[in-house]
């Protein structure tokens, strides 16, 4: 006998059909022998429907009361599925954060889950109790209700089995798993039986849609065993293992892509130390998250830097790169007269970010090689590149994408089954 | 300064509009210098989708589950209204059921509130804050979620007002105030200043919708001051007086009526005792509310008896009734052969029941009188008549009900401003 956690998306409970499909699935597990604990988001849509209603009333709504408006999503799930599963002759109740308690900091839309008390859950599972929980939302310790902002539901499932020290959690979605490459875009791409947990960090925080990276690194953290599977079509999904479990480790697993990037460049900086944090303070401030920065090392005392921002945040990160590049030069104007002038600052919001990841990378040599062989193959131009120890990510024009994670997918040979990888790209 | 308990509907807060309007009557009272805390409903037709959603999962949804589901409404509504109050410059907090908390006892679906602690709401309201309550909703001492039914909201409002002392109980409804007569049907009804307790008392129990009979003797019990408004047009709308605080004591203060009612008739029944235990016993097993129970001294050792129920009921209560005369039927057996086949039993289902009322009815001769002298003229037939301390009822075919009311509010004079009265009748 395992203890499972599965945790259902929206899409998995956007009808009352789905919700007996889900009600039927937890159910057969329970009757394979498990204890199962199911935590449930929001039906479909229905965040957006609050979200608006919210926002119809004021600008700039209270974020205690939006986290109670919120909640009520997620009440109505555990409440439905409860009622299907029960209708299905396995008991079941419903927890909503406060009952179970699930305490977070005050920190209203985006809180910090920092304790969850398992009593109430585990007595549950003694009674042979199906315990349906609500995702996405805590009480914080004077009692108000909150959510957890980002990572949402995925990061609930995960704290709730790291709490309970469940054997698996399984994250139920609208894909059949983790794959080489987003199946949209490059055909053969493969459904991995497993990923490494690294990896799937890369992956996660390089903009997957299929696990939130705040999830993937909470599962790191309590080292949860994770599990992607499909609420629609059966499958084993794809788990993500951790590096001492794993067979092979192959030197790439997968190739990435995010559209939706821009970038900026600040031209001729004077190379002093205190002038990134000048450039990126005020980013940072704006509440824009920067993704890769680049620079190179001046050879005339000054130097450019370049980073790239979500599409949605350029007109305003260069907004704030003007001023500061106006500044830099008037506070530069006691060294060279060329250094009085504002900076130079350029952008471009058509690019794309393409990245293979592999956990064998590490260990062998030639993955930049054979990648910027196959780009130059394309004659695709590569404008940044950035490395990690498991991954190289490169900027190049949008319009290249496509062709780009195809041909990597062929270069790396990743159709065939020769290791692990990790599937990322914008989910429909 | 006082403290006022505002509580407002379903169709209060039907839209984004509305929640507005009410955050500035709230703002309003309290900006005029007064504490306000507020008690608010789900939104119109919320508390209907979500029943039904629960309603296509099971056809016995779970009551626990099921409380969980509906509380959700509430939440919805207090988050919005919280927001829009906030909006206007005054500071607000939403309150849930278990945040108070509002303790309930364990009958889910029908909860009875057993302690309401006032701590959070008079810290809330020193801090000059507007708690915002979500009505209807309270928690179990084993921490579910509980509804606490039939009443809902009104309930939930008198009852914090009650805790809290409150100086008086508004309940902002889809009309101005209570009427001599439902204004739909009399032309010249009109709106009473004042009403006296007791007369609610009777008019709520007749199945006035403006107010429920269940919040009216919640507030009766615990003395609390009612005041009926409208949430749509400004006005003082009718206050809920006690005796000892009326001025005068008119002998009919309104007429009401209730369509929708069927009446039931076992004919020869042995005229000894229990026997009115084995009829009405097993009508109340079914869940089946008797309204007026007619029973007149047999002089053959038998005797008649009629009662109402709600038309819908009516089928079930005829089966039941049938197999109840067999019952006595055979088991009056011993006695003489004409008892010892099935009892005859009659019912209509096209009858309505019209009313009057007034307090000084205890005092004054002649209502009754008066009342069949009215019918008499008008050509309407009688068929039962049942009468308490302050009201006479009569029972009559549905289709003149429209002509009775009309003529009662004239033969009363209702239209000239004589006394104190109520309205009834079915809302829009």
């Amino acid at each position: 006998m395992s203890l499972i956690v599965q945790k259902f998306g929206g899409t998995s409970v956007g009808s009352l059909d789905r919700f007996k499909a889900v009600a039927e699935r937890v159910v057969k597990t329970h009757k394979s022998g498990h204890q199962v604990v199911v935590v449930v988001s929001a039906m479909s849509g229905e965040t957006s429907r609050l979200t608006s209603l919210g926002a119809g009333l004021s600008a700039n709504p209270s974020e205690t009361e939006m986290d109670v408006l919120l909640a009520s999503g997620e009440q109505v799930s555990i409440a439905l599925l409860t009622i299907a599963v029960k209708e299905l002759g396995v008991d079941a109740r419903s927890f909503l954060g406060f009952q179970i308690p699930i305490i977070t900091d005050n920190s209203h839309q985006k809180a910090r889950i920092e304790r969850i008390d398992c009593e109430a859950l585990k007595a549950c599972l003694n009674e042979n109790m199906v315990p349906v929980i609500a995702g996405f939302q805590g009480i914080t310790p004077s009692g108000r209700v909150s959510t957890i902002g980002r990572g949402g539901s995925d990061t609930s499932a995960v704290a709730i089995a790291a709490a309970l020290g469940a054997d698996e959690c399984q994250i139920f979605t609208d894909v059949p798993g983790i794959y080489t490459a987003d199946p949209r875009v490059v055909k053969n791409a493969r459904k991995l039986d497993v990923v490494g947990m690294e990896e799937m960090l890369e992956m996660a925080s390089l903009g997957a849609k299929v696990l939130h990276s705040r999830a993937v690194e909470f599962a790191h953290k309590y080292r949860v065993h994770l599990r992607v599977l499909s609420s629609f079509i059966d499958g084993a999904g794809s788990l993500i293992a951790y590096e001492e479990e794993q067979m092979e480790k192959p030197e790439v697993s997968s190739v990435t892509y995010e559209r939706d990037e821009a970038k900026l460049t600040i031209v001729g900086v004077p190379d002093k130390p205190g002038v990134a944090l000048k450039i990126f303070g005020p980013v940072g401030e704006a509440n824009i998250n920067i993704d890769m920065i680049v620079q190179n090392v001046g050879i005339d005392g000054t130097t450019d830097i370049s980073f790239t921002v979500k599409r949605s945040d350029f007109a305003e990160a260069m907004n704030i790169l003007q001023l500061v590049a106006s500044e830099i030069g008037s506070t530069s104007q006691l060294g060279s007269s060329r250094e009085s002038k504002p900076l130079n600052v350029v952008g471009d919001d058509q690019i794309a970010k393409v990245t293979v990841v592999g956990i064998g990378m590490r260990s062998h040599a030639g993955v930049a090689t054979r990648m910027f062989e196959t780009f130059s193959r394309n004659e695709i131009n590569i404008q940044m590149i950035s490395t990690s120890e498991i991954k190289v990510s490169v900027v190049i024009d949008e319009t290249s994408v496509d062709q780009a994670v195809n041909a990597l997918h062929d270069a790396f040979q990743l159709e065939n089954d020769v290791g692990i990888g990790t599937y990322n790209g914008e989910q429909g």
